[in-house]
């Protein structure tokens, strides 16, 4: 069974309930973006994936991606796939009109990528970092890089990656070695070794054009010693550039995307932005990326518990406690209590969670081009706050919730045929990548709640406390846990002051307290409007029952750390 | 880096904790196992294990068994070992003296296979299930069964097979449709399809003996028309048995283990016991069996943690918030809280669990042949309320602990080369097999708990809380936890017994909530008796900080679910 889109859960989220369209009409330029608008492209974009993208996801896992003679070849159908892909429009969805894209909101890419990735997570990779790299080179690169390159990138005619990592430098940046000597004529040759860098070579376009770290020769150690550069596959002369892929990586799992080990011999280099803002430079685009990377988990999920569900409608085992058809000699494994739990919870998760990651792919559009300074300013602290925590939990659920749906195949949920354990081992890696789950935590306990004495994250839980329908069901015990959490964090920013290690031994803790809260919040906003069409009672049920009790046991494990000296 | 098992630390278990010589001292034919030959047993089996067991990890996960033609090739190197390790008496351990065993008593064995699964866990199937088909050929077999058999099965000169699952038929073993017809010379025609058999096919001994689960033509439907027979491979006149491997799984991990589908086709097999009561024949090494998987899982844990505190020590990456060293330009990611709370955590699960299996084993030693009713009585109401408990337990934490681990490599964890993603994807397998811990839950809580009322867990909780020191420090954290436990237990009896459902909802949480207060119990007498050599000052903190909150969780979400209708 492939997985299948449900366009019309996305619809109703976007439109019933978060009123997209009338969130972004401040935006001029998304006039254009009506009700019957995002209808239409999130209906294509979910025939898309569902004819084209999925069907290849099988064949992705078990022949991979092959690596013969300096070259990578893509799995069987995956290089018409990505044709059909860019020829159709679909990765300039989220580009500016004037660079020859569709000029729709991110929340509808977002959308887009997570079906993609609940498909077919391996193909994805290879378009996943086409528009980070568009943003990139629009906001950095000179006007004759631009000429060169921006379009290409933006229509999805060239793909593009992001070299950053060394065999050294991991989560630590600042330990990058690659070097970058200026030549005659403006361009740079670079000289180094990157790893774990997907797509750093394929068969599915005619030219890859590299976004990699480096370091000019003057360039003091340390993370504000590291350049921006654009190396492209094949130069503008047509001529190979020295950029050199070694070999490709045996993984776990991501079997249809290239993880490649890439050396740059001298290659022909352009800088892009200013000299030693090479990370301001690629952090334009971190906080689109990690919601890609969420809104990857939240597919991978969806795509798990699909599998889960429709085999626990098929498969029977043993008598449920309360019988429905006492005639059989055994119940649907739907209908006992153990499974029945798994599969709700997971449900709840993906409803929740995509619902918080629209509303945060509208803030991005909101925290960009808002008219309104104020509003911005909200925008921009929303996605500051909640990017590390999307990023962090729905990759965790996606992993774990995965595992869960497997358990519900018992023995075949660990043979290939049924495709649940591919789920799992391609989910394990969003754990890691663009920033680990350990790198979110304290990107939001330490350089953002603690950093601005909790200012913004209480003014957000105010916000969303604010806008509570007072005598909704389950309303007063989501104001009780907004409040317990603005407690909890003022008491950090007290204790911390005194004590470095405090925060990051529980930033963990405390991002997933965050993140429970916020799509508790979530779960009040489909109580509040149902989802069209979907009756949600029993993932709500499940989400209160048996995911919820997590929240005060991360704020005891907290309120322990703090009262140990 | 190979696993390498560390004997001192079980041999301090075993004999400065448990004080194993005295507690089995009332058992004669133990008499001869004093601590040197504990010492010297253990010592033996860890260079065993490390030198020849060891090594054949990876070559087993990348190139795995092979099927052609009917026949399964095992990893190149796993026949020698095999031979090896049989020639060595290794699997005789536990055997009766009388059948050509050593008569040592189960607690080694299973020190052995926790080192042998954590070494290599697709090797070691194959003679995992050689101790539980010596048990029922002992007990269950006729004489000239026995004569056949006994001894070949207790050497390990040929392996065994248990025959269970049909496609139909995996959680819910009433569902079996093999057939037996009667011959008239007392064999019988055997005919049907199993699946997931392990070992089913191999070249590492010259005859396979399959137990097989079958009814005879008269049996009733369900669980209670169920016969056991055995069905060599090669019969007795050396022809061969019309048993048929017809292919091998294609699996998430375990690769180093074929899982066969087996075909009988009228194959000659022998009644094994009483006609429809074949499942009692296979139950009496259920506890055992349990309890090696929950040793699986402690000993693939261990070994991912050997790798990712290896791994931890060697690799630097960013400045801790604490610094050692601050002349260097990034820390050791040992010295990194979000990393030493992982690797702490893991190390803790190890060394209690690792104490209340070896208790465990005991018990089951116990419970067989104690000369003291009372004792023997005790022992058998330990082994029935802990082997799901640690079996459902131990394999839970080994695949999210060496997930976890998997973590601390960050992107080098999900490549292949330093072997962490193999842990993680052979032991997701033993959450399902041996019975899933979905069924190891309702076990616990539906057929043993409420079934008495309670009853013999009271006693075992208040058992353990008259034996607690005065005094000593987490006593009274532990005493108290002991009585809610037994608190929650009488809730429920009281409450499931009009509500049929409720007890099917919770048992994971009931039984997640035993084995943490278990598993404390553990670490109380780890806190009165140190481990030789070892410090544990910081897992025994990581245990009371990040594991122990989960306790109060559990019992708040059965409660939750006692006070809803």
């Amino acid at each position: 069974m492939n997985y299948q889109p449900r366009p019309e859960e996305t619809q109703s989220i976007l439109l019933d309930i978060l009123r997209a369209p009338e969130q972004l009409a401040p935006l001029s330029q998304f006039a254009h973006c009506d009700a019957d608008l995002i209808r239409q492209v999130l209906g294509e974009a979910g025939k898309f994936v569902a004819e084209v993208v999925a069907p290849l996801s099988a064949v992705g896992d078990a022949v991979g991606c092959r690596f013969e003679q300096g070259l990578v070849t893509t799995p069987p159908g995956f290089k018409k796939a990505y044709e059909a892909f860019w020829q159709a429009g679909w990765p300039s969805l989220a580009c500016a009109e004037e660079d020859g894209g569709q000029g729709l909101p991110a929340v509808l890419e977002g959308a887009l990528y997570e079906w993609l990735s609940a498909a077919n997570h391996g193909w994805t990779m290879a378009p996943g970092l086409l528009h980070g790299a568009y943003e990139c080179i629009k906001h950095h690169a000179s006007a004759e890089l631009r000429e060169r390159y921006l379009g290409k990138v933006a229509s999805g005619q060239w793909l593009a990656t992001m070299c950053l990592t060394e065999p050294q430098a991991g989560s630590d940046l600042g330990l990058v070695r690659t070097k970058a000597l200026p030549r005659t004529d403006k361009s740079y040759a670079l000289s180094g070794t990157k790893i774990f860098i997907s797509g750093g070579d394929h068969d599915l376009t005619e030219n890859i054009v590299h976004l990699v770290l480096a370091r000019l020769p003057d360039a003091p150690a340390g993370p504000k010693g590291l350049s921006l550069f654009l190396a492209p596959k094949f130069l503008p002369s047509g001529e190979r550039n020295a950029v050199v892929c070694e070999r490709i990586e045996e993984k776990m799992g991501l079997h249809g995307s290239p993880t490649c080990v890439m050396r740059f011999d001298s290659a022909n280099a352009w800088l892009v932005g200013e000299a030693g803002r090479g990370l301001q430079a690629m952090f334009v685009m971190m906080n689109s990326a990690r919601l890609h990377v969420a809104q990857q988990g939240i597919g991978l999920l969806d795509a798990a518990w699909q599998k889960a569900d429709a085999y626990a409608r098929e498969r029977r085992q043993m008598r449920a406690p309360v019988r429905a058809h006492p005639q059989e000699a055994a119940d649907l494994i739907a209908e006992h209590p153990a499974i029945r739990r798994v599969l709700d919870t997971q449900r709840a998760w993906v409803l929740a969670a995509r619902l918080l990651a629209c509303q945060t792919g509208i803030e991005l559009d909101l925290a960009r081009a808002h008219p309104d300074a104020p509003r911005r300013a909200a925008a921009q602290r929303w996605c500051g706050l909640l990017t590390p925590v999307l990023k962090s939990a729905c990759t965790e659920q996606a992993f774990h919730g995965a595992s869960a749906c497997l358990q519900v195949f018992g023995g075949h949920g660990y043979v290939r045929e049924w495709g649940i354990e591919q789920i799992v081992r391609d989910s394990r890696v969003a754990m890691i990548y663009e920033g680990t789950n350990e790198i979110q935590a304290i990107d939001l306990l330490v350089r953002k709640v603690l950093a601005d004495q909790g200012t913004d994250m209480n003014a957000l839980t105010q916000f969303l406390a604010d806008g509570l329908p007072a005598g909704a069901a389950g309303s007063q015990a989501l104001a009780d846990r907004l409040l317990r959490l603005q407690q909890a964090t003022m008491r950090l920013v007290k204790a911390c002051t005194n004590r470095p290690s405090l925060a990051h031994w529980i930033a963990g803790d405390y991002l997933r307290a965050v993140a429970l809260v916020m799509l508790d919040w979530a779960w009040a906003r489909i109580g509040a409007q149902p989802i069209a069409g979907l009756e949600t009672s029993e993932p709500a049920l499940a989400w209160q029952r048996w995911v919820m009790p997590e929240f005060n046991m991360r704020l005891a494990i907290i309120e322990d750390a703090l009262a140990l000296d």
